[in-house]
């Protein structure tokens, strides 16, 4: 199966759904990907379609975003 | 592992939703429950922290609300 991708930005919500991703789908199966350190991946997450943190992008596309920690302009700063 | 409650209310972002979650996780890990027809669920729904379906209630007691299909009180009427 193709790695789903979870991006998040270090927020308290995003920590907490990361853990239940993992506990969800397997640790194997998601990269978890933090654009508030590594920058250079936020034009990727905005390409995918993201608008706010904590989302995870399915092995087919399909964005999925997880309550809500902060908008993808937050992160952009 | 105890399964994973999945609330929706048939609404498009909903089904879309579904699909992604039984991909991810596996249909025999996620009890699907629409509460727009199962009314009698409502409750435990709101019991459970849901605010707006779709959304997923994991195995510890978490919720993760997913995208934005419609407000629990929608839901209600």
């Amino acid at each position: 199966m193709a790695k789903s991708i979870f991006y998040h930005a270090g927020c308290p919500v995003c920590v907490s759904a990361e853990q239940d991703i993992i506990n969800l789908i397997g640790e194997n199966n998601v990269e978890v990907v933090n654009i508030g350190e590594d920058r250079s991946r936020i034009a990727e997450a905005e390409k995918a379609g993201i608008q706010s943190v904590p989302a995870l992008v399915t092995p087919n596309g399909n964005v999925l975003h997880i309550n809500f920690g902060a908008s993808l302009a937050d992160v952009k700063g």
